[in-house]
């Protein structure tokens, strides 16, 4: 019986050419992450499902690929890396010395909607540093994600620093209760300042305040937390922490623009002072591309308290904003395609091989369909190939091999021993 | 609520140390694979379970995790990766110039009963070439998997080649039915040859050539398959093809030991022709590390009929078998740790880090918690940290870093502007 299978809506197939754009995104922010002192762990791809209605709750079971396993086990692929890690963190490091700085490249899982630079499964980099809330350690998490972003070699991503304790502060300032500050949430973070404005007016609530917290919203000074919080002796630390925090980034990470956004509320619950987004603007309703912050999981998870924060950066926004910018990426080329001319050259066309790939450490590929010089040299072409080395019965006479260089057509002949000893792309 | 949670059963956490070494053996895993020309490609962790089904039967079903999405579809982990590559190549690079080489890293998933080098969730490398059978692409498709074994440091891995068509004709000579041959593969797969004898015997089947087919697994000298098979004329062909095979391996592609092994089973219904699987002996029950072969699955799932071979190296039993040649993995260090002395050189010890990281490309931390110099030295010793940088006022005043090797406890003292210029690990 014969039938044509299809990939699972939503997920996708990497040829070649993408994978090799997605391997050199990964090692740039590989070497970029341990040039900060971070080392690379790996969680499993599904954990329990409570692990992650424990941290999200049961709102996350909309999106969620959950399954029972063969045992009656109720498992879940990862929607995201930070309790994954975090519950690791509880089973084996508590011991570790501090702080700690962990890395990890991850597929996660959502059930939604596919759309452009939203996919059912998708690469996140992400990173979690534990044990320091001190203002430069977060200072230096954040341009951590920044520097990944430009070390990439993106100009056009704005970062946005904003504050979840004083937020909850000002909600407090304001008398939210706990429904209407959920009921806000989602206008907040769609930056629908004219809807929030009248919402508020209609709870009726002290009108100079709502002022204030609308302007706070849109002109995103620090100083105007100052005047809205100057009630709340505890607020005067974190402002201050964070006044910290923006002035280290500005002024000793060289980071051009940093703005103050007292609108990033990504997850109330668990996050619990700093936050902040990277968005790329050209990339429209999807332009967020990184976002983290401090967080508590690990008391939640039955762990020693430690403060924690991090991020996570999505791979396809990463590359959809890097087309945004028409970078360009390293080719995939073959060093070396070799074309035993008659089938008695196979052996001698493999003992150059391997001293290509193995002395040399060249890619090198030998014609495995015995065709013609013509159609061999076309197949060359198409895998991007720098030199081309024939062999015949009238090279071996001579000792020589004949190289062609694919680009310029040019070719010569060189001895074979010279070449085994010293191959050099022409 | 307080939970610890707990990882899934089967599954594990790579930790940084671990991490880095199935890093390091995956680097180089693809640094041979590319030397021989292939290219990357990557395919989703889930497909349609009838993908597996089809190209395994119904019997993979016992140790598939499967689940149906919200979508009410029927979808499964990936038991293993030729046959998601497979439809991959049906549904999109049916056009692309051949032969095609392609490789991939990628996990599977088999509900298995967890033991030492297997787990549930599992890191496969593999690769397969679509598009010939030539005697020297089989074999340099079976060289390199020996080639990227030996390149990790693996000196005592053993290759056996088989051919599962010659094998068939052997059982038809045999005059076995499809009940019998079934009921045998277990026996022939585990070297029980005295459980086949029996178990043929049994059967009355024709006493010398029971003889002929036992010598032939014990003493594994393809000439006895001349013998075995002089009544079918098209033995004489496939034979020579193995033969050619073998002596491309041991004479042009370097491989000390082949040996031939009829008894290899593999898959009966999709492996077609040359099977092979590499061993190490050392490891005991579970010594197979890699195996491959030709096989047939394109005309199955809807593509133009194409000669396809291919293996897979699982990177579990690689490690177990690099831990029993006691093999070394590079060290993970920190090049520096940056220290301080007083919190007001703090912004400078950051710009110091910049430098290092963003220009020399070093790896480089800075203590994040504002140490004494004794306690931040012993955490820079647990990183494996090979200089500490000291930054104090005294430093400051003379326009110098003091720097600490930390293997051998010397320091000495640099100007800023040449170590910004020219930092080198002391």
């Amino acid at each position: 019986m014969v039938v044509v299978f299809e990939i699972p809506r939503g997920t996708r197939d990497f040829l070649p050419d993408e994978m090799h754009k997605r391997r050199y995104v990964e090692s740039v922010f590989r070497r970029v992450f341990e040039s900060y002192g971070y080392r690379e762990i790996q969680t499993p791809t599904f954990e329990q499902l409570e692990l992650f209605t424990a941290k999200s709750g049961e709102s996350v079971l909309d999106e969620i690929y959950e399954f029972k396993d063969k045992g009656d086990r109720h498992l879940a692929l990862r929607p995201e890396l930070t309790a994954p890690v975090m519950r690791m963190y509880v089973d084996q490091m508590q011991m570790e010395p501090k702080p700690l700085k962990l890395f990890y490249f991850g597929n996660c899982y959502r059930y939604d909607r596919p759309q452009k630079g939203r996919y059912r499964e998708f690469l996140q980099a992400g990173c979690e540093l534990i044990g320091s809330n001190k203002p430069e350690a977060i200072a230096e998490l954040i341009s951590l994600s920044m520097d990944m972003l430009h070390t990439i070699g993106l100009s056009h991503v704005e970062l946005e620093v904003g504050n979840l304790k004083l937020l909850s502060m000002v909600f407090d300032e304001l008398s939210l209760t706990k429904e209407q500050r959920q009921d806000l949430l989602p206008s907040i973070d769609k930056e629908e300042f004219d809807e929030v404005e009248d919402v508020l007016y209609q709870w009726e609530l002290d009108s100079s305040k709502i002022v204030d917290f609308i302007t706070l919203l849109k002109d995103r000074k620090s100083e105007l937390l100052f005047e809205l919080l100057s009630n709340q002796d505890q607020s005067v630390d974190e402002i201050k922490r964070l006044q910290q925090i923006i002035d280290l980034l500005k002024n000793h990470f060289s980071i051009e623009s940093v703005k103050l956004n007292m609108g990033i509320v990504r997850g109330l619950d668990y996050y619990t002072g700093t936050v902040f987004e990277v968005k790329a603007p050209a990339l429209g309703a999807e332009k967020q591309i990184c976002g983290g912050g401090e967080y508590n999981l690990i008391g939640l998870f039955g762990g020693r308290e430690m403060p924690t924060s991090g991020f996570a950066l999505g791979f396809d926004r990463t590359l959809l904003a890097m087309d945004e910018e028409e970078l360009s990426f390293p080719q995939q080329t073959l060093d070396y395609y070799i074309i035993p001319i008659t089938d008695d050259m196979i052996p001698f066309a493999f003992e150059i091989a391997s001293v290509l790939r193995r002395t040399h450490h060249y890619s090198c590929d030998v014609d495995l369909l015995r065709r013609g010089i013509g159609k061999a040299l076309k197949y060359a072409n198409s895998r991007h190939s720098l030199v081309a080395i024939l062999i015949g019965p009238d090279e071996l006479k001579k000792d020589v091999l004949t190289l062609r260089n694919m680009k310029t057509g040019e070719q010569k002949q060189v001895s074979i021993d010279e070449f085994k000893n010293n191959p050099d792309i022409m």
